[in-house]
């Protein structure tokens, strides 16, 4: 594993044909990600429904390629090869691909164009749906998605798992309502205490959060923070969307995000940058020698997500960050940032405010925006919701969880774009990507002065750590077994707990 | 034919078969064209390499359903059917198809994969040596484009045409070497005569046209001029590239242009606006019923040009244009603009002054930089130049056309894209495209008051009357029968020198 150019080891016949096949497949990806990249960032109006047609072609055809049968006797000839060889990338390889390809046969061509049409006209929906506050709108399309990922699970039934744990493992290897049930049990209490004892003492907002702040200062701030990070433009770059991402045509050689901006906050934009440059270095950082392979993949979106929190919560809403950026900051803000400390900001963007909208909440109330979305989740799956429940029960959870209810269904059920992708059991993700970024942070802090380095604006040798632990790896191994390799430790929801704990003492003191 | 909803007119089997064919082929173009728009406009440096293979993967797949026996059947059956319908649409259908298949059968997919993929690293080449000025950079990919595409001719040979005939024909049906010297010999001493006068007569270069001017502010005004002569940005968008071009990801729905900024001169924002979005016109008044056909394509290159020719030279460098824009333009640069007349504006942006940048020139001179190219592509594909020749050649000619010659090969061999792309044959259309132009001018004027309609702000009927007669036909009628059958005139190099005369005459008073 290297970060310079890639590897030209003689590799064994049989894993060179296996890697042509996989490569086929691999760009007809590349192709489909840059179309949907443009259908959310340059692509006009007028264009929307001959994209689907195409994505529903592309996709279509990648389909075929993945469960073609010549692949399925690469892959058998390159099995015998890695077992032999001893060799253990090889054999993650492999495992990987055979992952990939039982899967893969098991999806009909036809059921995956209709998915990939059905999501292009059903983001066209969401998206009305949303600006215009007409759930009933999206209410079809969300009702077809889920039929459809009805019948994508039913494909992939071994007989033990229900649909949605099928769902969810799409996203994260291994895990199960059940673990995730426990899990939630373990955190909902304690971030309802975190969030009673904030209550009990609340923060006023500063006066310098008012704003207004320019939007192109934003944008130049928030880009000179990503390059300091470690974001490689050279690799990047970043566009607008409401609702921003992160995406690799080709990881880790063009790795992508997204963000929107507005004069009233200027955390949306900072935060969103921060979040996403954290996934696109997680891209940016895989392993280029074996490109086009299940080694130069992310291993779950829990994964994922913890790169992006790491930077954004754990290093971006530290004090040291503030202590290194503050003054960049200032340049660009003079008047608005005059005599404040990096801990006024620090304590500025911790607040805990029980707020409607999960990309806007806070590091505490987050967790339990999580949890609404997999109990609605696993209600749609299970039969005991419909679709038209969820406007309803989406304000009864807000109630019971966080104590705030939308008057709107955009600011409600709509808000968020998953649903219109069709990407259930996607949510656990978030909350697991959290556990995992604390525990992270913990392991690196053993051996790096995080504080020191991060306010003297040093990034290179966390980063380091986890490009060597997480990024390099690829999918050589699974989420948990990732974590307690890097970390020493299992999956252990109390971390995460007690850093937003000492967190809290810092904003209400408390 | 019909600008509204596609029509659902029930049509044959074998020509609904023939359809769904030709729409697979056209939905992974369609992918081609985003990831080639995306290569130029947003791709990070470091996706080059990848961005290529897949362009080459794409292109390959295309070429293989292109030429695909299964279509050839389909187009045999249609062909029964178009004949014994007496439908002129479906026999212009079929009669198009056919033409494209042949073709198509005749390229091996390797070397199409073997050129988008040169295509793709001769770009950055290309980019690379103009700004370090450094042709021998450029010039391997260059002759490796050149050999690809005299392989590529004699895939076509049919015993009678030469091969730079044959590449010419890939972007103006029809036309041969032959015919163009001819045309060349007609249009130099024209051109050649008014230049003479206007150096003999020279305008200074009026205070006002100095600049700087603000590029947000030229670019808005660049929008509102596009959007008032009707490119409709509901199905469009604009993007920087240094080489401004527009494309079509699915025409009439989705078409697209870029454009370049510089706050020395507002022309070539402005009138590559122009340009551009007149291409972009014809795109979007294609027929919608015939999309992913050859009746939703245009005809011809050089048809093509008149479009973008048309809107920028006989419209927006007219006094006519001037009066109705010229105090929107000043609202946006008051007092650079304070004073200036319609007149003194329409003076200043038809200047007559040779220079070294074909993309810059004039009108008048414009058309001796494309003789220049087709003399030296005429040249490599006879064999009596070779690509090591072509700098000193460059200087040879300037200096014999236009008695100029660039310091820098950046400024001469190396400013064009086309030879990058391998578009060998495709600089003869621009001169043919300001022929028909000038014919199209004629023969409207004959119907509108042109000069009362643009003073006014109306361009409708000037856009209907190209919609109706250029833009629907599709490639429904060859180039110089399209031109007859608009204007009831043969091709007449004469109408265009007799309109520079004209102009000349305006800006110079010789």
């Amino acid at each position: 594993m290297s970060d310079a150019a890639p590897e030209t080891v003689q590799q064994p016949d049989a894993i060179t044909k296996l890697r042509e096949k996989l490569r086929e497949v691999s760009l007809v990806q590349h192709a489909v990600t840059v179309l949907e990249w443009d259908q959310e960032t340059h692509m006009p109006p007028g264009g929307a429904e001959s994209r689907a047609a195409a994505l529903g072609e592309l996709v279509g055809i990648k389909h075929r390629r993945a469960q073609d049968p010549a692949l399925g006797e690469c892959i058998e000839r390159a099995e015998e090869v890695a077992t032999d060889s001893g060799d253990a990338d090889l054999q993650s390889l492999v495992r990987e691909v055979r992952y990939d390809y039982d899967q893969s046969v098991r999806i009909p061509a036809a059921l995956a164009t209709q998915i990939a049409e059905t999501t292009s006209q059903a983001l066209v929906a969401w998206r009305s749906a949303r600006e215009t506050d007409d759930f009933p709108l999206f209410e079809p399309h969300l009702a077809k998605q889920i039929r459809l990922w009805e019948q994508y699970a039913d494909c992939l039934q071994d007989g033990e798992k229900t649909r949605y744990d099928i769902l969810m493992n799409l996203y994260e290897r291994e895990i199960t309502s059940e673990r995730f049930e426990q899990i939630c049990q373990q955190v909902v209490p304690g971030l309802r205490d975190i969030i009673d004892r904030a209550s009990a003492n609340p923060t006023p907002r500063p006066a310098f959060m008012q704003g207004p702040w320019d939007t192109d200062k934003q944008l130049s701030f928030a880009e000179e923070v990503a390059t300091e990070l470690g974001y490689d433009f050279e690799r990047g770059g970043i566009d607008f969307t409401a609702h921003p991402f992160c995406t690799s045509p080709s990881a880790p050689h063009d790795v992508r995000i997204t963000t929107r901006v507005s004069t009233d906050e200027f955390t949306s934009n900072l935060y969103g940058v921060i979040h996403e440059a954290g996934h696109a270095m997680y891209e940016q950082g895989l392993d280029p020698a074996w490109e086009h392979t299940p080694l130069c993949e992310s291993i779950s979106l829990g994964i994922h997500e913890s790169q992006s929190r790491f930077w954004e919560n754990e290093i971006g809403r530290s004090e040291s960050f503030w202590s290194h950026f503050l003054p960049k900051m200032r340049q660009y803000f003079p008047s608005q940032l005059d005599g404040v400390t990096p801990l006024a900001m620090a304590a500025a963007v911790n607040p805990v405010r029980p707020s409607l909208i999960r990309v806007e909440a806070d590091e505490v109330t987050y967790g339990l925006h999580v949890v609404l979305r997999f109990e609605l989740e696993q209600g749609l799956f299970d039969g005991s919701i419909t679709t038209s429940d969820l406007p309803g029960l989406w304000r009864e959870k807000m109630q019971q969880y966080l104590g705030v209810e939308p008057d709107t269904d955009s600011d409600g059920v709509l808000q968020d774009i998953h649903w219109s992708l069709g990407t259930f059991g996607y949510f656990p993700t978030y909350l697991l990507g959290s556990l995992y970024s604390a525990q992270f942070y913990q392991a690196i802090a053993e051996q790096v002065d995080i504080e020191a380095e991060v306010s003297a604006g040093r990034f290179g040798a966390i980063l380091e750590w986890l490009r060597t632990r997480v990024h390099r790896l690829g999918r050589r191994r699974m989420p948990l077994e990732l974590l307690e390799d890097a970390t020493g430790q299992t999956l252990d929801p109390t971390v995460m707990i007690a850093s937003l704990d000492r967190k809290v003492e810092m904003v209400h003191g408390v």
